[in-house]
């Protein structure tokens, strides 16, 4: 069974924060990635590929904490982070701290298939960057005009309205492919007003993002600080490979109890080699999609499975 | 029992590729790190404050790739990478791409005591060490005459002396306090001649680094891109929390087997809850040291437990 999952953030989002119109605007846009995405393992795509553009679509939406539509930092700037894993052979490919790339999660793939490194940050990311064929663009792009008003509010002392997921939004995507091929893959711009600098579980292979055949996909999405302390998505997977817990277990131990117990909300999504896909999440609300081969085919906002 | 373990690095290093002074040389620096960091167990003191204490001596020795002596990147600067792991509550700390800092283990050490991040890079990792009582150094501070020359004999096409360790150098310290509890840090340049930004599994909390007092405590060495990849120190510590694998076994695994399977060199200090210290390479040599309090004490550098 073919399958992909993907996520758009997990947080606070009480059911009457988000008008009507929003909800919508959020359906659409998790669609719009999980469909594309699907459409390329429908095509007999691997799963690598799978994740890639369901992120690349996410990036690209501005009511995502990614790409465009990322949040600022305490100096008004934009900081990338993004990594993505291929479970075949464990190849990998991270960046942190990038300003300039509009596919954060473009550039980490190139990494993976075109440097002999696994993570490079900063501007040697984006040197890096020049020398393939990613799509540079100025830190003003990914900018837009409610990222700006958070930060004023933040920086005036002012509270986060419940419903912006301004602190832990986060995008990624898993997927399993005709072939039984696990891919994960994530992208963010962290927190906001986050100190310059500050990276977060998204570009860390075993926190954000792992994916290994023989167990797992995992993508994370939370308070990453603790999502690093307790190597979220590696754990998932060494659950499953040795403690011979299902992929639901070991997502139930890791989220509902590990990381509720630290106090760190947040959520994952993971797929198994057989293409069940579990998605867990202990904070209020997590935005997520899922589509399979056997018809399954779902998008999410809030704890009960209604959509 | 309490006990520390350092390494200095694994790498390709015949035996007769080290003249007698310099075996002596690097003998005395272990011993150094490693009595100083046994001296704070003695004491009563934390296994956090042990390994901070044996890793910013190692830093400080220019015969080791961290701080003074690191190698130098392609465009001839230094980068430096760290991290720390406290295994009662699973603090962390880490820093990715510092230049300015004359102990990366000491900033990622006030990242994790003094910040609420886990994880800061490049010049937002120096803007917070000016807030706290860190030391600043200009880069020339860390570039000793034999690092330029490794990097002049690279970019000349040159084979790297098999005794310089020049790819594979990190050094790290793992201990177990009186108290039983846990903790491990790593400390590295990186790879002579790395591309800017280049970041490997030394910062990398679950890779180069991890301590969880429910399992163990690991610091590796080695070609970091395959480190990250198989998330090693988090892999160690889920074999023995979930499969059942004593130290030695998991070790064994990871290093002899998984990661020499995947052709990547280096190695692994690990110590458990009773003090039992584990130590493996699949390199030809790993500059290490252990002590504990039942009077075990060996500095090593070959395969063999001559010492």
């Amino acid at each position: 069974m073919h399958s992909i999952a993907i996520h758009g953030g997990a947080g606070t989002l009480p059911r009457t924060a988000l008008t009507p119109d929003r909800e919508a605007a959020y359906r659409v846009g998790l669609s719009s990635a999980l469909d594309a995405g699907f459409a390329v393992l429908e095509a007999g795509g691997s799963s690598i590929d799978a994740v890639a553009t369901a992120v690349r679509i996410l990036e690209d939406d501005p009511l995502f904490n990614a790409g465009r539509g990322a949040v600022l930092t305490i100096e008004g700037t934009v900081e990338l982070d993004a990594s993505i894993m291929d479970g075949r052979n464990l190849a990998a490919g991270a960046v942190a701290g990038v300003s300039q790339v509009r596919n954060p999660v473009a550039l980490a793939r190139a990494v993976m298939d075109h440097s002999p490194h696994v993570m490079l940050i900063g501007t040697g990311a984006e040197a890096f960057a020049r020398t393939r064929d990613i799509e540079l663009v100025t830190n003003d792009y990914f900018k837009t005009e409610a990222r700006r008003e958070q930060l004023r509010r933040m920086l005036g002392g002012g509270a986060h309205p419940v419903n912006e997921l301004s602190s832990l939004g986060t995008v990624g995507a898993v997927a399993c492919d005709k072939a039984g091929n696990l891919a994960a893959a994530t992208s963010t711009g962290g927190m906001t007003g986050k100190r310059c600098g500050r990276v977060g579980d998204s570009p860390i292979i075993g926190a954000g993002t792992y994916a290994d055949n023989a167990s797992c996909a995992v993508s994370a999405t939370g308070h990453g600080e603790f999502f690093i302390r307790t190597a979220v998505a590696h754990d998932i997977c060494a659950r499953v490979a040795y403690g011979g817990a299902t992929l639901s277990q070991a997502v139930e131990a890791v989220v509902m109890k590990r990381l509720a117990n630290m106090g760190a909300e947040g959520g994952v999504i993971a797929v198994d080699g057989n293409g069940r896909i579990v998605m867990r999440f202990n904070s209020e609300g997590m935005f997520r999609g899922a589509r399979s081969s056997d018809g399954t085919q779902m998008i999410g906002i809030w704890p009960d499975r209604e959509e």
